[in-house]
């Protein structure tokens, strides 16, 4: 089964450049892994300080595998000096 | 510039069926219109009252143009009796 992600964060004020370098390295090794279709960064045009991961995978073994990485084990831990993470939400597609 | 729409609700108790007929309704027509990219329903797999639209769409004035179609303002007044919506956030892609 498909599984898509939605990963909200809130950066803290002055931390957005530092935020992003870091989203962009997470991003351009995430989407060389295994199981995964997309990963993408979006910005929230009202707020730029509003940041969302959309992630799709090919099943939660993918998803699961990809928590355990190194690249994402580092770069998501520093990330947690620069934002708030908002709960993660997991989804499978209806229409 | 090309825009990302997350749009979160919470359906309510004895509603998913209803919710769900009403969503799908929304997706065929909403697909057809100009400037539609994609515009897909997605379903928490933590908890299925949680349901989500992720749209993309050409650019604002599509986007625009959407939520006054006669498909998206009556399909959307008919669910608000069934779910409680969340913000919704407009993005535009980094990465």
């Amino acid at each position: 089964m498909t599984i898509k992600v939605i990963a909200r964060s809130v950066v803290r004020p002055h931390s957005l450049p530092e935020a992003l370098r870091l989203y962009e390295a997470l991003v351009k090794e995430t989407v060389l892994e295994p199981g995964c279709h997309s990963y993408e960064l979006f910005q929230d045009i009202d707020d730029p300080h509003r940041l969302t991961l959309i992630e799709e995978w090919e099943d939660l073994q993918a998803l699961d595998l990809h928590t355990k990485t190194p690249h994402f084990v580092d770069l998501v831990s520093q990330l947690t000096e620069h934002e708030d993470e908002l709960p993660v939400h997991r989804y499978s597609r209806v229409f």
